[in-house]
């Protein structure tokens, strides 16, 4: 890692550690970062350095060790969204999110499921779908999913944690507003009706300036910048009610308090699972899947 | 029939030809009238009878010879949800849409895929799970489905009507205010965007009393009505924009202009079952529905 780009982490690393000094002193147990914290959305470059530098080991990577160092200190589980770099497995990077215990360990990774291929989101440049399929974690203070940003589009993706027994489901993103502002405030929401669970949207702040030029493939002239992230963050419960946004300004800390048993007590009320019909499906999804597949289109 | 009950379904024909005539005017191409548009929603009072008296035949019934005579008068696609009354198949009961062509011919019914077990709506006391799939009608003005009522709580029955190549979802429901007012403006607009296609929402108004009182298992004394179904009918599109609601106390007609172009386009844009994984979620969901099946849950 270059100095640069540690300082720039190191950097990163502080601020975050100011936000949860608060978080803890309003009495946070779980707290999420942003998709990919550690570093700018650069993925809009097309550039693979300097960027690729900052994915990291998600066991013992310099961001994992200051995660489990706050998390101790705080006794708070701290959801840590990185670019991550296996060697084990010939260097290949991932958008993981490491799920650190409020005892400090690390309980584990799961990998963003659904790559998006739109706009400047050319991340499929940089890793592949991830294929940690949909764990649940069951820390201290519930059993937690994430969901990483472009997944939330996808309704099998956060039923899929919630068959697994997600109770809180989080969602890291890193989104710009021409692109899905108008979509922001229903998704989640329809995933924690659906669910029977919480929701919790979290999302970038801020318009980021790249050195080099490049273009959006949208016939427009080459520029420096993305689009502006507009934060918005906000949390659902299963009853359809929601938290107000954070500002689509600045840097904020949400905090909120769930009962966890609404998420039972809204399941046993509907039980959207018990009439979900989910054979048949399992069975409609691989007859579409096949290279046969005859679309049931009535005609007159 | 009783007489009764013909003079009842007459006089909605004649109310609903009224509307209709409007619609025409306005140049309609396709209607969608509510859920079991020819009754009252009498399941909440638990008796067979009178209320199974309303079931037709979905294929001559009086309703659908009717909508035949007003479809082709019109020029006018008719989608006509009744309470089917099935001879072939032993007098079964079903909660069924008609799809009457423009040409005023059958084009074919589907059938209500999720029944409630909630609160009142005692419906799998009289029908059960549809058998129909996930039919989508070519008609001469796109490509169409429908998911009845309950249905709409379900992500999978959106996403299997579209990938069998629905522009328009139909969602035609009776609901009532306390059970489902707070979900009612997030779960079809969540489906017009997951699913790149329009979505009709389209509720009852009202409040029905009924002659003999029922109590509706929550501990409150036995009473007359089911609640106020609370219409506010909308039109949701693929770029997460809607229309106006109807009234929630008066009836409506809402007329609203689609470009279906916008589908493929916001296809082509984002493009969800490109990157949808279904086969994953194929083999999950089967594994899922497992006797032995085992949540993935990490323990620290």
């Amino acid at each position: 890692m270059s100095s640069f780009l540690f300082l720039q982490i190191s950097s990163l690393h502080k601020h975050i550690s100011d936000i949860v000094e608060v978080a803890a002193m309003c009495g946070v147990n779980i707290v999420c970062f942003q998709e990919a914290w550690t570093m700018p959305f650069a993925f809009c470059t097309r550039e693979k350095l300097p960027w690729t530098e900052f994915a990291e080991s998600a066991e013992d990577g310099i961001t994992t060790k200051f995660c489990q160092e706050l998390a101790k200190k705080h006794n708070m589980v701290i959801v840590s969204p990185i670019l991550e770099r296996d060697s084990v497995h010939g260097d290949t990077l991932w958008n993981t999110a490491v799920i650190i215990s409020n005892t400090g360990a690390v309980m584990g990774k799961t990998r963003k499921n659904h790559i998006p291929r739109v706009g400047d989101f050319n991340e499929s440049s940089y890793y592949m779908e991830g294929n940690t399929g949909h764990r649940v974690f069951q820390t201290a203070f519930g059993r937690i999913a994430v969901n990483i940003c472009y997944g939330r589009h996808h309704p099998l993706n956060w039923l899929m944690y919630s068959v697994n027994g997600a109770e809180i489901i989080f969602n890291p993103s890193a989104t710009i507003g021409e692109l899905s502002e108008s979509l922001w405030p229903i998704e989640a929401r329809n995933a924690a009706i659906a669910n029977h669970c919480f929701t919790c949207s979290i999302n970038r702040v801020g318009t980021e300036h790249f050195k080099n030029e490049f273009t959006s493939g949208d016939g427009k002239k080459a520029h420096h910048d993305f689009g502006h992230f507009y934060g918005s963050s906000y949390v659902s419960a299963p009853d359809g009610s929601r938290s107000p946004g954070l500002s689509r300004v600045s840097d904020g800390l949400l905090v909120a308090e769930m009962d966890l048993n609404l998420c039972r007590q809204t399941s046993d009320k509907w039980n959207f699972k018990m009439t979900g019909r989910y054979e048949m499906y399992a069975d409609e999804l691989t007859k579409a899947t096949q290279m046969d597949f005859k679309p049931n289109i009535v005609q007159e």
